[in-house]
């Protein structure tokens, strides 16, 4: 019985992306202080070498590595020392053969000197003689001028996500402003005659918004900023009017609960109106989230996402999140984090269709389990008790009891 | 050549763990909108059920269930449609023997009726008839009042880091403040005659800082407040006095650089004389990171962090990280997220130490290689360059090329 009427997941999204340009979000200029975790929008290249100087690794005494060449413990080579060099000042005596100078680790190497040898292999005779038992390479517990970074040399390319590291490299190399990508604005329009605002008190047959909250969270992680619309009646007149204003301020528009009976046919008149090419597809073969619809309108991806709460999260997961990472131009290669775990029950699933089963991971007797949370896909407490999200893809049936699966983490 | 100087990595954090208070942090009340990934402080429970009232996970007809057994596609039901339920209100009529009612998703069914039966499985003979083709169960396409939460059910336990699903949650059961740990505030003093603030000229035997950059991101992402305390010269009374300024203020103390030859005694007396018991150890058999010192301080964390800017990170992860979230009270199971790869080159360790190794991560041909990217600790490219770290456990010697090897990610 394939579900022949629905694309399938790659194919929806494949066809989504296609409409979507590349890193076709503005730049800001941002201090490295703020950028943490933002996207670069161009290469960013070294303005200066790093560390710029010859600088020992160890603590011990710099040295003309060729004076050390034959030394032996029975033969050692017998150095000058020259004097000790301070951190962080420049040496202000260079070595002759035959010299040697004092260091710390981080110290600059005197001109001359080309080698450090490490404190434990000296044998300190005078405060300025010692010996070294045996040879050292040229280069060895030195890091040179540009070992670290080249003039020129790229040190983040674009398109990156900024980590805390890259921006101690960004800081070491005295880069204070960065162009990062402009965080997508993405408005959350809320419909349905029954919901109410969070701080109201239930009457029968209402419910409050969940999924303006779950949403504004995954907007954030993915690197988006949330713009809360407020709550619209089932009202193609109200509904446009909050669209057409979302439309405005917005890059990315998401209707939730626009998918259901009263309102469907609403929501896909309204984004066909928007502009074009308007909707690429409605429903797509997976489960929960079949009624998704997905429209581009000039440039402006709108999104129609059911309203049940677990399909409002998957639904972000695989349509709006690589729809934000091709905006700003995300290029690096992300890998989803997953275990594999033992399943607790059978679990079926219908074929041609890709199915999302919350479940529970834990760990018992040094085996991780993983026990399906099965439930109607209008509950959020699934959601909220599992950490895992396992995948049956559409040419499975489904998993047996004690199989092992892949589980991605929540 | 065991290492035995020194205490094995699992030692040295098991040691140090059992000087933290478990959830040692106190608590504040924040709205749900700032509490996303913060930490419970307490369990909380649900103050009412969630829906509330017996709702419709379908579009179809609200029907009593006894009423439709023995239906057939030869043999109908037929019901008389009492009227149509609108969304987001309490219907004004019940359903008696044979009555239905037209429903959407997420509708209140009235009083008498207990299951929902599909708009697709129903004939429509008039506005005021219908045919029932197949018997439905009780409850079918329902969600009871208190079947997503039961008022007094546990929603979120105390010590979870919350996602966005949680707060979501929250807001469907309609509860705006919480009560969340605080976060640690975390100073970084950074030790150095030879370290310039970012924004300064670099001169021969200078270098900016890099670690202030890296650790305020490291610690942002642990869910603590990043306190920058400046740059100190290697100097006892000016260290003294600004590491009991940190004590004043913060709640973990990072001195970065401290353990290097010019300050390692002056760091280790300071922390000693901080509160006791003071110094836990100094160094441990890992590489990068072995001169870590870590102390605790009258329930104080502080650690003399090396000065390599890929050591603070590794020393972050392995010691820092694991002391913030025991403060945190944070009870989560978590699981690194890792990957197998094909190692490219062999790399080789020491008996008895542990090795982290940076590594790029590439897929070619459909298969992850791992690339070691071997150089010198005190460079911070590569660990800008690095996308995994890899881990030669103590009791192996390495691994060799072509070896499939697990790599965390980065």
């Amino acid at each position: 019985m394939l579900d022949k009427k629905y694309l399938t997941l790659k194919e929806s999204v494949k066809l989504l992306l296609d409409y979507i340009e590349f890193r076709c979000l503005s730049f800001e200029i941002v201090s490295i202080e703020s950028a943490y975790n933002r996207i670069t929008y161009e290469d960013i290249l070294a303005p200066e070498n790093l560390p710029g100087f010859k600088r020992s690794t160890v603590d011990g005494f710099a040295v003309r590595s060729q004076d050390t060449f034959g030394a032996k413990e029975t033969m050692p080579v017998y150095l000058t020392v020259k004097g000790h060099i301070p951190m962080g000042v420049a040496p202000d005596f260079s070595l002759n053969p035959g010299e040697a100078a004092s260091i710390g680790t981080g110290g600059m190497l005197p001109e001359g000197a080309d080698a450090v040898v490490m404190i434990e292999h000296v044998n300190v005779v005078s405060s300025d003689l010692i010996e070294i038992l045996k040879p050292i390479g040229p280069g060895e517990n030195v890091i040179f001028e540009d070992e670290d970074i080249k003039e020129g040399e790229l040190v983040i390319p674009k398109g990156h996500k900024l980590k805390p590291q890259d921006i101690g490299a960004l800081a070491g190399l005295g880069i204070s402003q960065i162009k990062v990508v402009k965080k997508p604005v993405i408005a959350i329009i809320l419909t349905g005659d029954e919901i109410i605002p969070y701080t109201e008190k239930v009457t029968p047959g209402k419910i409050r918004d969940i999924n303006s909250f779950t949403l504004a969270g995954l907007i954030d992680l993915a690197g988006g900023i949330p713009l809360k619309m407020g709550i619209v009646k089932d009202d193609y007149k109200e509904l446009k009017a909050i669209v057409n204003k979302a439309y405005e301020l917005a890059d990315i528009i998401l209707i939730t609960g626009g998918t259901s009976a009263g309102i469907k046919d609403m929501t896909a008149q309204i984004i066909n109106e928007l502009g074009e090419p308007g909707i690429i597809f409605h429903g797509v073969s997976i489960k929960p989230g079949k009624p998704i619809i997905a429209g581009v309108c000039n440039n402006k991806p709108v999104f129609g996402l059911p309203g049940h709460p677990v399909a409002v999260y998957i639904c972000f997961e695989l349509f709006v999140k690589p729809v934000i990472n091709k905006m700003l131009g995300l290029t690096d290669k992300t890998y989803k984090p997953k275990v594999k775990a033992k399943l607790t029950k059978s679990i079926s699933s219908q074929a041609g269709r890709r199915d999302f089963i919350r479940v529970y991971l834990e760990e018992k007797e040094g085996e991780l389990l993983a026990t399906p949370l099965l439930s109607k896909s209008g509950l959020i407490m699934t959601l909220v008790k599992a950490n895992g999200i396992l995948c049956i893809p559409e040419d499975l049936l489904g998993f047996e009891k004690d199989e092992i699966v892949e589980v991605e983490l929540l």
